[in-house]
């Protein structure tokens, strides 16, 4: 059964297509979105449209960023010599979120997903390859914002690259995939640690997990 | 920690705005919007306005509608001598589902609920009484339309009112107050059963169930 407005029932559709929102919870938003004054609805359409029309990807990493370079590739604070390479620009926030991490990144868009039609040729892989040789060329207006650039374009020497994409079958093979790609280059490769996660509970741990954290077992 | 970009940070916070997404929800949402295409988010901005700018209240139950009644009050199927009450149009559509209701509705927009300032003003009763008290006139091209009204516009005669807002303090404080509001009227007043709920385990039942289960327990 169908709200008694085609109006309403078109707004339903279009919030089912958003990912984590079923039929029930589209539902429940169109019924929000009519008792919300036009003016909030209307800047909620306007902040849908301008992410499509304003937000553009760094020229170094693929970050998101409203301008040519993101906050991360200008700064002066951070070391361009360590890049961390994420799938997505969520993955970038989860590491800015810990404040542990000092290094640039190199956001993919993604992983190898033969299932899903993505083959590195989709991927920002590429770029990540020229960084690797100090071979990404930027123009000479990009070079002076950006930390760690020539005068002349050229990119900063690489000292690690650190893998961080998703744990599972797409992350693996992309890993496997840019370790081939990276072996020629003097640039130690790296990969983030495999265990339980912090606060877990050992009883709950998937073999899987389990199986790794043992293999990877440290002295104390 | 927020995105690199001032536009996704913008459509984050514009989501959170909305029932059940929280910022997590949200930065997910926004990633998903940023890899559509461009016509589909439009698409979906247009849907949130046109729910603004072409919803309509039906004339008579005040349920949303693309015209000026709503297809339950239009239908000659359906018994305009029996009227549900309920808060909200979702709830139209619970019972619509079900398939076994066939009266008419009256949608309040809500339950009185001092500590939100919703008052008796607020909600479509003074409509609900004039309803019981068949003096709710349309214009004669409405009428004309509408199930069960006279040439003249006047509506047609009710005789049962069934309470069915929300099972809480202010849907039944709604319910205590239309109740007095309707005495007047030869119109028999209902309310929908209380009970263990079909499926539900009386195990997990809360007390306050469990004890209006018992209060009405019938003969088997």
């Amino acid at each position: 059964m169908a709200f008694s407005s085609e109006t309403v029932e078109a707004l339903v559709e279009q919030f089912t297509k958003l990912p984590t929102i079923g039929r029930k919870t589209a539902q429940r938003l169109a019924a929000y979105v009519l008792k919300m004054p036009r003016e909030e609805v209307v800047e909620i359409a306007r902040a849908l449209v301008a992410a499509k029309d304003k937000v553009k990807n760094c020229a170094i990493c693929g970050n998101v960023t409203d301008h040519a370079l993101c906050a991360v590739c200008v700064s002066a604070r951070r070391d361009p010599s360590v890049i961390c390479v994420v799938e997505e620009p969520n993955d970038v926030m989860a590491f800015e979120r810990t404040g542990e991490y000092g290094g640039v990144y190199h956001v993919l868009g993604g992983a190898i997903s033969p299932l899903d039609g993505i083959g590195p040729d989709d991927l920002r892989i590429r770029e990540l390859v020229a960084r690797a040789a100090g071979q990404l060329v930027l123009a000479p207006e990009l070079a002076a914002q950006a930390h760690g650039f020539g005068d002349d374009g050229s990119s900063p020497a690489v000292e690690e690259i650190i893998f961080a994409m998703n744990p599972n079958v797409e992350g693996d093979t992309t890993a496997y995939y840019l370790t081939s790609l990276l072996k020629p280059f003097p640039v130690r490769v790296t990969r983030l640690a495999r265990g339980l996660p912090i606060g877990g509970d050992l009883e709950y741990a998937d073999e899987a997990t389990l199986a790794r954290a043992l293999e990877g077992r440290s002295g104390v």
